[in-house]
């Protein structure tokens, strides 16, 4: 162990791939038996070797990720933090660009919906952060689909019923809840905040929502729970790691803390391929790549999404639902069941619920949306006893916007929604103001959709209030007749005379 | 009560939210008390604290909206008009603008149908007064769904019939109307057009044309029937009063004038969410507004829809419909139906008759259309007796651009059917001529449409005469293949030699 | 009856609406009474009065409409043309640019289907013409519709057959015609080149091809006729005028010059509102219009189409059928017949066949295409004896761009097809030429086609060679979701370095 | 003969059409009889009569092509390659402009998929390389039916299953591969790429894909054949002439060095109007092309596609299966099956199987996808036995982009997928390279999703993984409503202050 107010010097000399050290928050690692096993590629550590890494890390690490992965031996020891030569953060264009846009974003009384928070968002992200946010698998056919589904329900609106008062509120896995909406867990909330998640988890104390953590999150899980208010409820989500003995480390600890239920996600026993978000990391890159012929089996970078996969297990499979069961008293909710074979497996293996989700668009592409997958699943859930089930919760996740698509999935019979990348957009836009005014949004607009459908409460919406008829119909497209619409002109309307 | 001749320095001493007094039409009222419960919010009215407000007044209420919502004891006395130091009206760049644009005009005798209204009024208008006009709820799905609706019907026209003489005059509740069509009730007609409403009566008059005189109309119910020729028929769109005696008196006397028909809004317990029209007011104020954090929860502007919304009483319920029988002998139609069973409910209650509609789109949205409604609607109400039924009337609007929409709607069972935007766009453009315009546009498209489907009369158009089988295909569209759609390359025609 | 030499002068009094005098081929005529009746109005011959109208007259009349129409004692005499100051042809500005245009055009050569002749004479054709010929009724879905149904019937290709020898020849109503396709009638070929009619006329004798002369020709019948071949099969379309004298004179004079068969236009009791003529019209005197007000009803020129269509009598019916079978031997065929009500009258009538037309799409829009109509109309027929029948054709038109649409409508059963616009494209683009290379493209096609979808001649194209399963899928496309749409951002493929 | 000396100037005298010479690689041809049989046509030849024609001869001919198709007595003797006066190979701009695209490429990591080649083939491609590739027939509805055929199909993903081992390999047609997919013949390589399809012979090899040799490649079958590896396998696509003679020999030595399976083209009786390619041809010679009236009966070159077509024979026929079992005893299969009766036809002839193919969209268009047709004709092939048939292969080529499409079909039954032009574009981009990294993307692919829809190797691919209930809806869409679509105006979201 170096002398910290000589470390930095001694650092230095193990810069190389033979003997790689770095420095992140003032801690001394030799990183160089993990350099082939790092998520994101050795070459970004290469970067730092003999050096203060701490400013690459943070955003997209959680504090602990280094002191869990690497084994304690490598721990080498600590800096003077007045030792360290930091690279001096410049002040670039590109910083300056970024400040002008968060300085000429919209006032926050004019946003009006979730949309004008993701479009804020997408202009004052970094460029990185959006892509590997808003990214899909593959050809995005099924994130855009997560929305369309919502567009083909319609509603069958009730009158003259007495809507002076409407309530929303209701119970989630036991827990009180504002509105019939959790937020789902994101991974990596720095890149687009320095608050990161904590920015949710003040808002959802402050709005009776509750909040689900995500195992990637750039805060640790100590620092999100410390954050919270106390009594206030939140959930965990869990990618489960090939070593279950973390994974159990991981969930007793949550569960003392004070968790209320375990979603462990289903759908990503190898994270998808998102383009978008590669295609970011190669041109991030593109200054110095080449067409390197033959050179092809160099492992390469491969966006945010690729950097973080190697923790999932995929070996994961319903033989490890009864170990999950041993370990933790939590409700346990599998995230990510698409089809009805699937949730019946489920409701008989004994779980607590189920989540239909395809992960955001992110993972299998052309995978149909929750909501669609919704009423099958409802029907197979039927043959195992009359719905809704005191014992069984069905929630569906991705593309929701607005209350009003809450309320059709409601009709449709799920417990509840999640949303993940809207409240998400909400604090990269503005912070936990923004989170709390996404929640207000949604409070609105229950309210308004409520009375304008006839319901008073969550129990009179029924499936009767909704047209689902089209739901399953996507339609594939007749390519168009491009010589026909070329040459025909269209109508227009009367002309102004010499307006320009 | 302050002498009118020095009054206004009275008032100018009432100028803050402690006292705050205001001029309108030369007559004082303290408005300190009702600034919170001003629907509009307090903030517009104390711009004007002090001072005349009557220009900012007067585009926006009717006459008497300040001496029906205010106390007596709140009307302060007169003013002398010649001592008002009323805002020197500039004349702004703005109006410049407008004045050359209306200059501009196309021709009417070139306005060719619907369409071409709407064009000019768009370009003509005040872009508040666009907002406020033009927007839907929402997403704007259902406001654009309510003309595609129409596109899905298709003709079965018969030929080889002697068309030489066709006629599409009819009666509706009892009153001769020249064609199938009544003028529908849309509010606030000032913001347009000075003349606002009166446009509508008179040249309703002068076309045996039924118009229905809107709760929200700019000019006061009076001022309507008062220019209304002896005999004119009219009807009387409602919004029920949170107090129901002022509710009674207002149709009490409207039964008095010779009001012909009651409709009652059902569809608007509160006013939906229009966000363009919300967007216009916060860009509005942007010019002062800042992102200030922790000040969510001051009352905002939002938009012309919610500054009217508060006359509304979301308490409105089957239970009323027997205290309106008790106070008028109208006939009585429920404006806003959108399933079979609130139809069968409405029919069971003993009233004369429905309208299927969903407010042009401005209240729930991804309701469907009146048109796509009607047919469940006619084969249950076909459960109380043969259709079409002499006591009850199923009237529908929204999205109507054309005659031939009519006669699709008249072929399914509709009594007849109702046009607001498009009357108003007209009267918005070119004022009663615009009006006279779209009737004359109306009758031109009816025989014509009426000799090529093949009809002589109303009750030749038979519901053979229709194909709705795609009707309720409302299709939910597949996301495009961004990637494949981009790297194909479309065909193209032969090109010309070196033309540029 | 004024001296011919000095005529121009006493003429030239006649100046005014009390006295409208014009001079049309060197001929004068006293159009006082006339000009109410002037289906385009009086406005434009009001122009002429008292001087030569000739050019004017000439593109858009046949030679004896002006004889045929106006009591012979309004034929005032004859000028001597010497006499006649004709004004001066000026090459304008757009005369310049349209024979620049000309000169541009692609070399024939390069033209490949059927939308390269549009897309060229798009270019060439004067604003009106293309106005004139191109519009349809209304909102021209209907128009539009015609081409997209051909593209949902899709073929069943079968293999190795042995297609050496291909053969498409055939017999329409007992003529050789060398392709199941005649050329339809479409109305005033002179506005679009100065041989009219006559460019079809003479490539249909070279290529053995049927023509189907138009009532409406700028070619006077007789031209026509006199420039066939001997030999040559001609059919004849006809507008029935409201006096059946002229009518029977008009088709037993056909009938006697070795017309084959005659086509009754059924669908235009009444001419359709084609609005981009109507607009063209409009436009043009846009110059001197200004909004009148109170003028409306003067009346006003409403475009090509307005002004051809007093002849046509709205009385016509079934009545009527009789009549014709009086009258002539000819086969009779009523072309736009829309139902499979109105086929089985047409047959149990006793006429030889009948058009599935809708007037390619001018007519009543929202009226389904042609071949919609087939599949229903041929189940009808089949109920009164197997099909084919010898007895009855049923042909159809409109949206037919290449030789695979004319084999689909073959297979769903139709005897032949009918092509308009396309050859009339052709001529206004090259001329004759074009017609004969419009011929020699469809022969091109016949021949690749069937020998890909494996068919020898035209008995092997059978219902099981298509998969029409998607004709009647009219899709009504739900409205998309803009706001999702604008903040979604599309993914891209790699991006080149530099590249501009 | 003449003296190869002086042979330049002897061939410098046969320069017309009544004597044409020509030099090819340094031997000269007398090609006057030739030249109203060349599929090309007689002009390309005469530009190049009497001098060498190496150049313009090597990228579109196989190098045998000359030597197979001209009589021996036309093969005049040798020139001495000194004395040749080549054209002087100018650098032109056009090449500079290339050879600059191919510098500026995206480094080939950057590609992340087949949409990736196509887009970076489409940039560096000559434009008649391109045109020809890419070109579909007619209206090229079918070529991008087939793409949008897989978009129609959805996963229906399973979960929790042990996928730490995931397996693609499998046999076909007896042979090894890699992956369930095999390089599907495309003609004329070197149009693309010097080294044409020895690319993809070299690339298979290193990564065990089967190659499909075209017939019509720009490579001699030997070249190709002896480019592979000890034991690669190789399959032969055949188109079949005229004279069956050649066509034995052509198989039978096809056999004899090696090859495993005989892929037999049965959509192609004739070339299809590939518009693209035509219209391409067609302007690179409009620079001398004229509108040459009465001259429409000259042969004119007709695009690439059109020049190849003579060799293959139409009257190909059932009756011939036997002759060919007869002559080989490779495995038989027919390319280009559409329909379930072919299928069963195919069955029962005895051969091995088919491929359901349109040609890539070159030949009929509105002809159904073979995605589409693939569950028709297995249910078809089911009623001859259980499925999937060991003795009977089913493939399916046409649109596929990914791995995740090749999946889809192999759930709805096939064998196994071919794809053609995407390995094209591949080395068109980046030579042999690119096709190794094609390779290795589908590698990437496969392990992904087979993951994420939970199946361990091909035989979990059950037809319960996908919904494919709209894969035969393809959509006729209904023509838009312009007039409404250009007067709505489309919801915006927040604007920013001030942003440019």
């Amino acid at each position: 162990m170096p002398d910290p107010s000589s470390a930095t010097q001694t650092v230095a000399e193990h810069n190389s791939r033979d003997s790689c050290w770095i420095i992140v928050h003032d801690k001394i690692y030799d990183v160089t038996e993990f350099l082939d096993e790092h998520p994101g590629g050795s070459k970004i550590i290469l970067k730092y070797a003999g050096v203060d890494a701490t400013e690459a890390y943070e955003p997209i690490h959680p504090p602990d990720a280094i002191t869990t992965n690497l084994p304690i031996e490598k721990h080498i020891g600590a800096v003077d933090p007045n030792t360290i030569i930091r690279t001096v953060k410049q002040v670039t264009e590109e910083d300056r660009r970024r400040q002008a846009l968060l300085d000429a974003r919209p006032p926050i009384d004019e946003i009006l919906n979730f949309h004008d928070f993701e479009a804020v968002a997408k202009t004052v992200l970094p460029a990185k952060a959006w892509a590997y946010y808003s990214s899909g698998g593959d050809d995005e056919i099924t994130i855009r689909e997560n929305r369309a589904a919502f567009q083909r329900v319609w509603f069958r609106p009730r009158v003259l019923r007495d809507v002076s008062n409407v309530d929303w509120t209701t119970t989630i896995l036991g827990q009180k809840s504002s509105m019939p909406v959790y937020i789902s867990a994101t991974a990596l909330g720095k890149l687009g905040h320095p608050d990161g998640e904590l920015n949710v988890t003040r808002a959802a104390a402050k709005h009776g929502v509750i909040q689900m953590i995500p195992t990637l999150a750039s805060c640790s899980f100590d620092e999100i729970v410390d954050a919270a208010q106390p009594g206030q409820p939140l959930f965990l989500q869990l990618y489960v790691n090939r070593d279950r003995e973390i994974t159990k480390r991981y969930v007793q600890h949550a569960e003392k803390r004070g968790v209320k239920a375990l979603f462990i996600t289903v759908d990503a026993p190898q994270l998808g391929r998102r383009e978008k978000d590669m295609r970011m990391k190669a041109v991030d890159d593109s200054g110095t790549a080449k067409v390197q012929e033959g050179q092809q089996d160099v492992k390469k970078d491969q966006g945010v999404s690729r950097a973080i996969s190697s923790f999932i297990d995929p070996s994961l499979s319903w033989k490890d639902i009864p170990w999950f069961r041993s370990i933790t008293n939590m409700p346990i909710i599998l995230k990510g069941v698409a089809t009805p074979e699937d949730a019946l497996l489920a409701y008989d293996a004994g779980v607590q619920g189920i989540v239909l989700s395809n992960h955001g668009g992110r993972q299998l592409d052309t995978s149909p949306s929750g909501l669609e997958n919704l009423p099958p699943i409802i029907a197979a859930l039927r043959t195992r006893g009359p719905w809704p089930n005191p014992n069984f919760a069905v929630f569906v996740d991705g593309g929701v916007r607005r209350a009003s698509d809450v309320l059709k999935a409601l009709a449709l019979g799920a417990t509840a929604v999640g949303i993940g990348r809207g409240f998400l957009y909400a604090f990269c836009a503005y912070g936990q103001e923004g989170v709390e005014k996404a929640i207000q949004i949604l409070h609105d607009e229950f309210q308004m959709n409520m009375r304008l459908i006839g319901a008073r409460n969550l129990n009179e919406i029924v499936p009767e209030m909704v047209d689902a008829s089209a739901l399953h119909s996507r339609v594939g497209l007749s390519p168009p007749d491009n010589l026909y619409f070329n040459t025909y002109q269209p109508l227009t309307t009367a002309q102004f005379k010499n307006k320009l």
